[in-house]
């Protein structure tokens, strides 16, 4: 019984080994001479980058290779997004955010390590176009394996993309009960490349998968996976747990004595900030409040009584500034005063 | 020209909408009468959800629906992972971590919300062992759209899963070159829900595709989707960037004044730790260093010179902190000692 609008996901056998300089559409086409138009490629990065020949030569073990290899793994990284232990999460130049900078030590003879390709969208597109020489008019998805926050194991995702529109928006659609879509803008580039990890068998060489019958595939060339990538300043996952939590505790280090310079302080969230802080503070402590305003006085002038004024104070700084007020300090003989504003972000 | 080892993802048409109470099983080969043993059954949350009951009666507009939503967003939540204006990213009682916890008012009348199956991977032991009672020995994933950090689009993930191994582990095998492959656990469920979403139109009403080919169904039902739920204990990326430098902020204003009880400071990371805050001090501020300890002294022994230091070797113990270091604090006079260690994490 014929199954209308189905997929056909099937694997390239026969490509072998990958060589800088090779001709990545000669090697493609002549395995897979059953391509046709419509089709879209995903070719794993790695073969991408061997025939563009981004190799870097490593020793081939003990301290000279993980020296060699962390100067390589610096060279890739754009900023590091978290560190635990032996792992690296980097953003790499392209905007990925990978462990290792996507940097390879598998399927390459032990004297060389693998980089990402320079420009994936441009490989793709450039594999595209030979393809579209040789008569043939398809999407091609460049896909490399990743890790994700939150869940278990690796999915291929694209790194690269030609022919193809990275992104299917339902946003604006109205569903058969009448409501808007909204959210829903699928990566499908991402999807078609987890789709053709799949039928790609790590260890038994099969490089390219190819995707038939699906719809997305058009004669512009289009964003690319380019358009997957995150802004940082729009990511709210920019930087691993750690590293945020230790940035805080440096903006706590580094806090401005000034206000914040936005409206008067929400008084519930200046009686969050001294619940955090209210059982440290030296006993005899008085801490008075008037709108946008905390008078701090220590109990008795000892010089030991207001050095522990001046670090209390200090606390309740910090746990002012993570309610997001800001405060400036001000000193009335032996007593602190704080004013306090909801800060600018 | 045939091609070995390829996959068929296939849609399954006519379902038709679901209601409480209805027999999926029945459903499904209703409508795919063409289904065969071997066969990986991707279905929507959302009618696995309707089928048993999972909706919430809210009100169809206003403030009332807002106040409605979110006392549900609380009651299917755990914990909140991070928070941007109207988004919250909640990890949910399963330990899925998604945006407003997987509720959807999409696809359903107005009155009602869709939350997630209570157990996913029950949900899809339930559905095959009914498909295996008409004689289809299948496995069955429960897929949902998801965000993910770094990436822009959504894609499908499996929520739940039986009769398919929810990892492929290359973990040990042997490249051609010899090299052991490392770190290349597959989450081929997630893959095998995004290829499912490929062809599953979000306003064409179809919930259901089929992947024929997979060779990765059993007869036992395995650990299900469960499995690639990430302790977040082990995750990188446990809290959103912002939430986590407020609890660096909140770490700062509740520092113990105690030594951190690990071994000896290291001198780079105090050196690290003195640079961050340098330029704050108070001028004239004199800090001498000898191995683990840092001795601080006011230019002055005014009560506003007292009070500043004690302000500024909390800005240093913020600093150090950031860097791993734990200190404690004692008075000698209207001097303060800093006595350092590395922090046991």
């Amino acid at each position: 019984m014929a199954v209308t609008g189905g997929l056909e996901v099937l694997p390239v056998h026969g490509i072998g080994d990958v060589m800088p300089g090779d001709d990545l559409a000669g090697l493609i086409v002549g395995a897979a001479p059953w391509l046709r138009d419509g089709d879209i490629l995903v070719v794993t990065s790695k073969i991408v980058s061997k025939a563009e020949g981004r190799l870097v030569e490593v020793p081939a073990d003990g301290p000279e290779r993980e020296a060699a290899r962390a100067e390589v793994l610096a060279a890739e990284t754009a900023r590091v997004v978290a560190r635990r232990g032996p792992t690296a999460i980097v953003q790499t130049h392209h905007g990925f955010v990978m462990a290792a900078a996507g940097i390879d030590a598998s399927n390459i003879d032990k004297t060389h390590l693998v980089l990402l390709p320079a420009d994936p969208d441009g490989s793709a597109r450039a594999l595209r176009a030979a393809l579209a020489a040789r008569g043939l008019a398809v999407g091609v998805i460049v896909s490399d394996t990743m890790g994700r926050a939150w869940r278990n194991g690796l999915t291929d995702v694209a790194l690269g993309a030609a022919g193809i529109g990275p992104l299917r928006d339902h946003r604006g659609e109205i569903d058969p009960y009448g409501n808007e879509l909204q959210l829903t803008e699928m990566a499908v580039i991402d999807e078609l490349a987890a789709a053709g990890e799949l039928v790609k068998g790590k260890c038994e060489r099969v490089p390219v998968a190819v995707v038939r019958g699906y719809p997305g595939t058009g004669p512009a060339d289009g964003p690319g996976a380019a358009a997957l990538i995150r802004d940082p300043d729009s990511d709210m996952f920019s930087l691993g747990t750690a590293e945020a939590r230790a940035a805080g505790l440096r903006d706590a280090a580094r806090l401005p004595d000034a206000p914040g310079g936005g409206g008067p302080a929400d008084p519930d969230a200046v009686a969050r900030a001294l619940a955090v802080v209210g059982d440290l503070l030296a006993p005899g402590t008085r801490v008075s409040e008037a709108p946008g305003t905390l008078r701090c006085a220590a109990p008795d002038d000892s010089p030991a009584a207001l050095l522990r004024l001046g670090a209390d104070v200090h606390r309740i700084r910090a746990a002012l500034a993570a309610e997001g007020l800001g405060s400036a300090t001000a000193t009335d003989g032996a007593t602190l005063v704080l004013t306090l504003t909801e800060r600018q972000m």
